[in-house]
């Protein structure tokens, strides 16, 4: 059993880079109303700043619109779907992450697409035009938004580039040629705006030299540099769905450190580093996303991830995605922290469980995070270490004991709110599964399942003495479970005994 | 252990009484926003159909208004709150039970008040006036809302007249005289509009013959009887709260059952009787019945109760409530089922879980009610069974076996939904004691006992065998389980393994 | 000037005809937030029954899903958006209509698409699949929704198969198997749901006798005929818009009348009839749908229009639509009763002025249409007559003198409250052309928007005598106007006078 | 008629002071669900910064709680109220004005109340207790809220203690002592919180010079100065309401510039000053707070008070108000710029109007105020100047010719959005007295009240030359007018021709 002596002073600041960022199904289903009501419960209870997804620039968002008619001919810039995203995202208090991308079937260069909503993954037909496309994007977003507001949103140049099925041929050499057109139009509209790249999948560790290499040699503005990670293998498909396998989750924390190592000694050394993508999987139909194992893996990812990125963008934040059709299932291993229906998935839990952390850090291991806020609140995360598929399997539980610090000298007792999520608590997933998989619902069964949903809740009262409180915890297995612990100001009157509430106690009687 | 064999088909039919009716504060409260947002709540869990409370004719809804002014003088009726109050409740999808109390004090024949907020409980100065003024309030009603709907209202005649802080000398020939105008203004205006009382408390068996012999004697219209049933001794004051000693909930039926008894062979007999104020203790400060042995006590009342009479209405539905001035602390030992900030009380639970049970009654028992609704769901509501105070202390479980029929002969497995309050769980009484008792809980740990007040869920699949599930239930202390059991449908297709979502499983590796 | 003396016996009854069905973007974009919000305001204010619009079995609903994978290979039907459609309806007070529409590809037998979002309209690659389809989705509705709800579900067989945009080749031969089969499939799953067709377009008479000799010939059950009615000729295209000529609204009335004619004396006179579609351009970029012009031309066929048909469904309630691309300017010429951003244009405030008409038709014209209701409030809607392309040009106004039975012999005074809607009242196209037509309006200038869609209101005391007043309407331009009536009961006491508000009354002096 | 010329560059700026505070009902009717509608209504139209109103002392919101039971005996400060006002002020982003009164009757040295809720107006029995009570207040206020916000929170010492039925005697001496007790007792808490007094009426210029006197001889703390200002004489009865002579506009701001000049050269010189209540009558039962000539009269007062003081509170935001018993009518003359059931009232306009007002004033007169924001937008507040009861009575129409900047030397277009206010337009009260002032409007007739209520709204497109355009306005008898003006960047593209819409225009022949 892990046993820890937390200290009373803090050893560290928690990074907010956990919710710097979140990702988004393609932006046309932005305005979606599942969408909405999604965003809005994920900002309720966690609050991101940025969301950054697919299709600004694709067909069904409407922006680059070719005419040719009654003697007419010439391209519009179209924002009416742009306008309606964007200005939603703001009332909700998320601002964009901007991904320039897919191209415009109006501007490609080729039929080549992505996913079933056909993304477009052609370089542009004439580089000229797509410049004026993203010229006219940014001038209109500071139109309607302002300057103030539009410095404030990065600008990520295409996505998984180093990809044939994300980029045509993969071909560094369009790529950066596209970024750099791309960067000299964002700048040339003002210069404080922010604009970087090369926003790579995993496993091309091969493109941050060249990368380096080309903006140093032509001088091209970077303000950040950005890239993907994942930790599962192959896809092994099944009918609406995907298995594969998982590496441990100190795979993620590699993956992140790793540019910073190989762009050591380059003109990108120390620029801000954004994880634009991170999960378990990178399938939209793995069913490990509606997991408690999925939280339990990441939870090591939240508490420490921050010490190496700026920002890691959790993909996605809710199912409402469709990259491979329509999901045909309630449940069907999508990306998000919330099903279908708005259903809380026990990761949804981790980031509200994280949201409620105190900034100051007063212990950090491989199955804790203990935090203290200004009002001299004590939160603790923990988790049951996890690994890949290649580790043993968990075992049924595992033990925790904390020794926290809590209250002065005075205070004889403590409030502790534990919630948990595991396979039994907060598992919209397992009901399910006992429900025996129906695929749509009746509306009764979806009342059921958001009450599964729900983490355990339940309380205790800690005795302190000299400022300390003991605390253990037993997990059960793939849980992650949040104390929050308040040193109690005693407001008992001395006239009450509870023993009365039943009329039984000697002293009670009339 | 009780151990049953609940059969396949039913006993019965669930009568509607248990949600006939609900209590509130006095009416002036009901144009509150904390109201509005408590009854929004009891509305979407429970649907109670009427709801009814003191003060409709007190000073503070100022429907009386006589004028003496510029040489004018008279009495103007007006319903400038009266209409928000009703509005807002039949919105709410709730009628008025109405109550005609208390008295205006520009009818009043004296200065004797009741309660902090001063209601006049003395008679009418000049019996025509109010009979003008009832005739004014029930016109105006079908003026605004149409006479069907105002047709489905019951028209009670005052509160309690058999005792004397609510009405001036407990005089039965004063209420009886009060009864028959009253009765006959409200029938001048419609013959079949219903008016009814005595409304009388418990310990006035000796009202009921004389009521009888009045009305049959001078021909009086009575279209329903009204009486209150509570449970608790004389009340033992400590600042800002009371305790006193319980009888046991058979109590609460037998007070239900009486007055059918003692009405058989008068005109009387069969008349629809309405419970019109029922609880534990009578008293808006004393902690009971903020406890899970509120809602463990009540839950063989709600189960049986409709057996005895028409309605019976839980006093009251929320804690926005003054009888004893204002509450000095959000948990104060209040009358409703909702405390401060809408905190779910467990007695709350007990009624939402009424209305998720089903019209057919399979099994009845101590500590059971079993029932089927039209889509063929089985609900189990189980509780402790628990005495008063001088039964001996209860013990720390209770435990319950039933077979439950489930499905049909092709029926293997069924889904099992479990909600619990008890002293642990769905009980934000305990989280705040344990907190401390802060009397104004900040805003966060406001947040804290909201989450403390949710009901323990768990989910279960149960074997099922020829059409039959075994079901074991352990109840903590005070317990009351709503189980909900639906039999499996199984939509799992042939390819899914769970074992594989880790990628763990031999017939997963790639 | 019209002078009428409004007679104040009734001379029949207004039929919900009007309101008894609206047309829809395609379904998937029911899914859509700005859709939902518009929905609720249409529902809101006017409370159509019924929805119809295309695309249930189209690829972007997502229901019928064939599968091969991992040695796995079948069909699966799928609701995740279906469901989430008619839920959100039904949450609305609205029901679907079904169309039965367009080609799932996997289903189809060719690759030709009607419209941007590429509808297959190719008959089924195999009927008994396609047989198959229809009874899952009925099936499953039935099954969520229950068959009491379903039954009252009208099911339209295919969309406008008369036009080869629609239907590969415009086969008669073709549709006429469909509908066997379709109608067929339907019938097998209960005998009462109620089927029908053929939904054909303006100008396909020679349609209806060989429709009623095929289902007479074969015994095909038919329980409703359907079919569409515009005013409009060909289109003239511009950039992102299109101007047609425009014939005069009597041809509306004559479209809706013609079947009937047609069909009398085969086996299909006297069933229902529904115009599932109609309006004045069939073009989704055709300005006219933006003006004043629109409501005036509509008015006579929303007054008269159920004296022919069962319902007349308006195509379409919003401007969520997407037929011919995405819109580029927030007004576009769209179907819709809103425009984006839920801006009403007069055709909605026309909708919503018959929403408040009464069910007693007292006086009927070519400029008028007089109601009362239950409650006695007389309600008038007065029009400019306008004509089509070739008629004059309406001229700057036009009036009428009406004298109305209000009240009865006691009656002094009656209250008119006038709404009304012209080239500068409740007119948001108006206004926006003055801005300059900003094709993305600054969410300042949509307040300005929404602001200046408001209807100019106005309140008038008119004199009763013998039971009657006079009001004089004069109309501007393309005015719709309503005004609504009631007789005063005077509540006025004697002491008030309104010249002493200002202190400037002789006898006020202090 | 007036004639300017508006210059291009800003003579001033605009301040906020009209925005810094309102007036509201006594603080236990901050708990009504009305109240709280009401209040969203006017921040999201207006967005005040502040709110003041009496009675957070008194009995009714429960602070002052002493308790003498089984042998204890003391005081609790209770907080459950008035946390719920304060919580739900600042969640819809207004702050307290904390006005600190009246007695609680446990702490009251004498028996004389004020109004029909009975707030006492005596002394405290104990200063040191009324010290105490004052800072459980500021203390529990702080815990709550925390130090920075309350430090914005002005602390006001008791109400209008100059008048005898505020504040026994009318006696100074008491007043002083009080005053000196409570602002000792507030910077005893913190020094940085502000107190200030001495919150007196009109009339009482003979109290400056001795509190200056006091408070320098004493060195007693002064962060501001407070009074009141009204504009009627004498009440004049009749029954539910009262007639007063009128004071014109002027007479306000002389009142708002009195105390500075009176104050000139003692150690308050300087201080902020804060007219804490304002209106034309302080009487809650006249009705003109209802008309059009409360807008009218107040425009000029708005326009300029802010040079004169750092605040003016209108008396009061909304008519849930009850100082002379429960209204008995919907309009009844109450101080609200909304009445019940949110009706908008001319002086809420006059209100929304000035929220859309620029920062930059660029031209002010007797009938007008012209500003720029920064946008460029220009804004023309106009009314008709009105006088009071001596004047002779304003005549019907008044008009203004205005010459605006707009634009630059390219601008052709200017686009002018006009709103209106007077005896026909945005006017329910005239609406109901023409429906016969129904003291309880039906649903129904609220629904037309509320369609009165809107303003007349019409835009223009005005054409611009050389940066101007002309602006000539009309204004009816007490009329306010709001005209916003924007340089139109015209976006028509040249192949509309809107004659071809109706199909009509020779170039449009297909």
């Amino acid at each position: 059993m892990t046993s820890i002596v937390v200290p009373a002073d803090p050893v560290g600041t928690l990074s907010d880079a956990w919710r710097q960022c979140v990702g988004t199904g393609r932006l046309n289903l932005a305005l979606r109303q599942d969408y909405r009501a999604s965003l809005e419960l994920v900002q309720s209870q966690i609050g991101f700043r940025y969301v950054r997804g697919h299709g600004l620039l694709s067909d069904d968002v409407g922006i680059h619109r070719p005419y040719d008619a009654a003697g007419h001919r010439g391209t519009q810039y179209a924002f009416t779907y742009a306008d309606q995203i964007v200005d939603s995202w703001l009332e909700l208090g998320i601002r964009p992450f901007l991904e320039l991308g897919f191209m415009p079937s109006g501007l490609a260069s080729g039929d080549q697409t992505v996913f079933w909503w056909k993304g477009n993954v052609t370089p542009p037909r004439d580089h000229g035009e797509w410049a004026a496309l993203v010229q006219a994007v940014v001038r209109h977003a500071i139109d309607r938004y302002g300057l103030d507001e539009v410095r404030q949103w990065p600008i990520e140049v295409w996505n998984e580039p180093n990809l044939v099925h994300f980029w045509q041929g993969a071909s560094q050499e369009a790529y950066f040629r596209l970024y750099e057109v791309t960067a000299a139009a964002v700048k040339d509209v003002d210069a404080e705006l922010q604009v970087g790249g090369p926003a790579i999948s995993p496993g091309a560790d091969d493109w941050w030299a060249p990368f380096a290499d080309f903006v140093t040699a032509r001088d091209v503005p970077v303000d950040f540099v950005s890239f993907h990670a994942y930790t599962t293998g192959p896809a092994q498909p099944v009918p609406f769905g995907t298995y594969q396998t998982l590496r441990p989750p100190q795979s993620l924390l590699d993956q992140f450190a790793r540019p910073a190592k190989l762009l050591a000694g380059t003109r990108l050394e120390g620029l801000p580093a954004h994880v634009t993508e991170f999960s378990t999987s990178y399938r939209p139909d793995n069913p490990v996303h509606d997991t408690a194992y999925q939280a339990a893996s990441l939870a090591p990812v939240l508490a420490q991830g921050g010490d190496l990125v700026d920002s890691f963008s959790y993909w996605t934040f809710c199912d409402v995605f469709e990259e491979e059709n329509i999901p045909t299932s309630v449940f069907h291993g999508g990306f998000g922290m919330l099903g279908h229906r708005q259903l809380r998935k026990p990761v949804f839990h981790l980031y509200a469980f994280m949201a409620r952390m105190g900034d100051a850090v007063l212990a950090r291991g491989a199955d804790h995070l203990v935090t203290r806020d200004a009002s001299g609140r004590v939160t603790v995360l923990a988790w049951q270490p996890v690994g890949g598929t290649d580790a043993p399997d968990e075992p049924g539980s595992h033990a925790l004991r904390l020794s926290i610090p809590v209250g002065d000298a005075t205070t004889t007792s403590a409030y502790a709110h534990r919630s948990r999520v595991d396979d039994e608590h907060g598992n919209a997933f397992t009901a399910w599964r006992r429900l025996g998989r129906p695929a749509s619902p009746s509306r009764r069964q979806l009342d059921l399942l958001h009450e599964a949903s729900e983490p355990g809740r339940s309380t205790t009262a800690l005795e302190v003495t000299g400022g300390r409180a003991d605390l253990t915890l037993t997990l059960s297995r793939h849980e992650v479970t949040l104390v929050e612990i308040e040193a109690v100001r005693d407001e008992t009157p001395p006239w009450l005994h509870d023993a009365r509430i039943l009329g039984r106690a000697a002293d009670g009687t009339p």
